[in-house]
């Protein structure tokens, strides 16, 4: 019967089996030390020269190579306590030691620093640090409370597909796919989907994978990242979409300061604090305080650029405390053709994104749920309404006004943990260049 | 305030803000009835002569508008009583009505029989019957329980790409990608990267759409499906992993029990038995039954044809009572290369099917983690083993016995309430006619 390596903690003379992999070997002659890792943590092991046959395997043991051990715990003298790990106060004397799996000699030294190259390409070992063992448990955590925060508010989790035979954001940046005798898309979201499950739920939220065939390679772009997606019925306007965001987010940190804590710890970061009341302004005046604080003159432009989203966000730091600020009424044109426009605020959207520490993290907004309005904008945006005939079933039929928002996983993952680039917060990022192997080597 | 229809219980008296769908009008000229739907449920709201505003607006409502309205509750007098809904001893007087959201004239009369043909036609419409709603809240709770399940058990949650660069499986049936200047695939399961998240976490799982471009239309098929996959390390072999699925059944029906019973009442069933221990036989010996009990000679066969799933079934609940059987022991050369041989039983595998009511829901089993076994293994299935060299590394670099499975998410749906079709327990089903309209129609 197995016990885990953090369980050890208190069992002094007590007999246990531990697997896991190793993590260092000492050879002092006589005595071989190990580090052994499970998943619960770290601890070390002693093979003593009283125990030969056990010995003779361990002086074999390299970096990862996957044991299975028996022996027993003992409290270490004082001295040789290890504050560094949570079982530094115990050891274990290996009685038996079975190999599982050998390792090959590893192609970098793990301590070192890599390039973002270098772990990209060795990713199945890479991945094994410490580091990429916190973020991606962070990550983990952050869809489990965002989830359970769904759940509690009476959201229904629902699975949509991705492949799709209309474009749902227009015609650009977007996967074509061989489809039996057909041409389809992958989808860049799951909202037409989400939309029309509001009328059969009212509340529904949904998890996958979204595509954008955008021929970027920056820091903050992948061609494939997952989609925290929700959407809901009967509300007045995008404020309540924007305040279920800020009550979410308040929920989401709160579950990683009870669930996380260790991994923070290493970080050495503090878990982002989310004001009660974010912060929001319109784009229009965020341009403003763009032109008259930072010199910067942007009013003309539907959008602000990603440097500007870095300001406003160094803005909103200073002048409110706030790591993440709301920009409301993108203009009509800039948004796609199912946002409310505002008719106290012509021209303008009752939509939204949210930045956080500089990065656009969310979009989302008030949809058009009346359906004569839609068709007619659709025409307006020069789309045939045949074409989204189906979809327009759902407003056809009777649809509450509703709203909803997306949140990129991987750009929240990077925030909150401060990471140089949104790599390092996806597991196996597809890019331009990469789908695990450089494209350029699969051509040869 | 908006109050939830369920909670008008008891609240006699009371003046409450209630929004939601016309489900029926009934105009008995000088009173006019509404039920109101919303996602809690239904109440009966009536319309007074004595509120002229009100009771002239509810002469215009129809089916499936959304509405807003304020009203008071009341006890009905006992020969008003409705027993088919919750809130059957109560309704609300109206004192106002706002219309959010007319309907055009519905296309079918919702309680009639329709085919599954014209259901798919018109889902945004005709997902909102409470059997539809009844089958994806069911479907959320499946999945919420295979997630508690998984989580308690120290499972780490991780999300993987779709966009792959080799297939998985083989060649066959995969669906092509324009990946800017190359080729790619989409991903006909997560597999690769699962088994690579074991040398990370020991324990994962992973919840999204897999493609299978099969030709097939069949009740059984869909080209893409939801699936629930999970790995883990350092188990003994493939029957931890039955252990593990056994148990997670047995979890997932009682989550069913105490969250659905409303939605199994109004089908009419009982929520399926799970054994203590599931009843597994080898595939020879399932053939050897099939021979012997029901005249069917297939034991030169590498495989179970859907017929013989069936039979092998009606045989489990007859001999075992049980809805659920494993067949295990798939010949080598039926199984993917990663496939972990038996070398007590050679020529065989130590993976495994599970059959649930007539059906292959789950196929799982040990994997391979020696390197150079997997290497040698590759090569016999004639596939240059550089090809998979990233998979590999996970390998290459200590990897502890493992296994896992993958459960189809829709047929498990599907069986669970006796569906006759896999379609009816897909939102969106994709097929080889259908991306939501007919393939056929696009083509114009």
């Amino acid at each position: 019967m197995r016990t885990l390596i953090k369980d050890i903690i208190g069992k002094e003379g007590e007999s246990v089996e531990l697997m896991g992999w190793v993590d260092a070997r000492r050879d002092h002659g006589k005595l071989i030390f190990i580090d052994l890792r499970d998943r619960s943590g770290i601890a070390q092991v002693v093979f003593l020269p009283s125990n030969k046959e056990a010995g003779e395997l361990a002086k074999d043991l390299r970096f990862q190579w996957v044991v299975k051990l028996s022996g027993k715990v003992s409290r270490r003298p004082k001295n040789m306590i290890n504050l560094e790990i949570e079982t530094g106060e115990f050891e274990v004397a290996a009685e038996s030691l079975e190999i599982l799996s050998r390792a090959e000699e590893i192609p970098f030294d793990p301590a070192a620093e890599i390039s973002l190259e270098t772990f990209l390409d060795w990713q199945p070992f890479a991945l094994r640090t410490e580091k990429s063992r916190n973020i991606f448990k962070i990550q983990a955590e952050i869809v489990r409370a965002f989830r359970n925060f769904l759940i509690e508010k009476e959201f229904v989790e629902v699975q949509v597909p991705k492949i799709v035979a209309q474009v749902t954001e227009g015609g650009a940046n977007v996967f074509k796919l061989d489809y039996f005798d057909s041409k389809a898309y992958l989808a860049q979201s799951p909202q037409f989907y989400k939309q029309i499950m509001v009328g059969i739920f009212e509340r529904v939220f949904t998890i996958g994978n979204v595509y954008r065939a955008e021929e970027h390679s920056t820091t903050r772009h992948l061609n494939e990242y997952t989609s925290l997606d929700l959407e809901f019925g009967f509300i007045e306007d995008h404020s309540d979409v924007m305040d279920l965001e800020n009550e979410l987010l308040v929920y989401i940190m709160d579950h990683l300061k009870k669930t996380c804590a260790r991994e923070f710890k290493f970080f050495n970061f503090e878990i982002p604090k989310v004001p009660q009341k974010i912060p929001a302004i319109k784009l229009r005046e965020a341009q403003k305080i763009l032109k008259e604080k930072y010199g910067i003159d942007c009013q003309n432009e539907p959008d602000l650029e990603p440097s500007h989203e870095r300001q406003i966000c160094e803005y909103a730091k200073k002048e409110f405390g706030s790591d993440f600020i709301f920009i409301t009424h993108y203009p009509v044109e800039k948004r796609p053709f199912y946002t409310f426009p505002d008719k106290d605020d012509l021209g303008y959207t009752k939509s939204f994104d949210l930045l956080f520490r500089g990065i656009e993290i969310t979009t989302g907004g008030q949809r058009i749920h009346d359906y004569q309005m839609l068709v007619e904008n659709i025409k307006k945006w020069k789309i045939d309404p045949e074409k989204f005939s189906f979809y327009l079933q759902a407003f056809k039929y009777g649809m509450p006004p509703e709203g909803g928002l997306a949140i990129g996983l991987e750009r929240l993952t990077q925030k909150i943990l401060n990471l140089e680039n949104v790599r390092e917060a996806a597991l196996f990022p597809r890019d331009m260049n990469r789908i695990d192997i450089l494209l350029s080597s699969l051509k040869k």
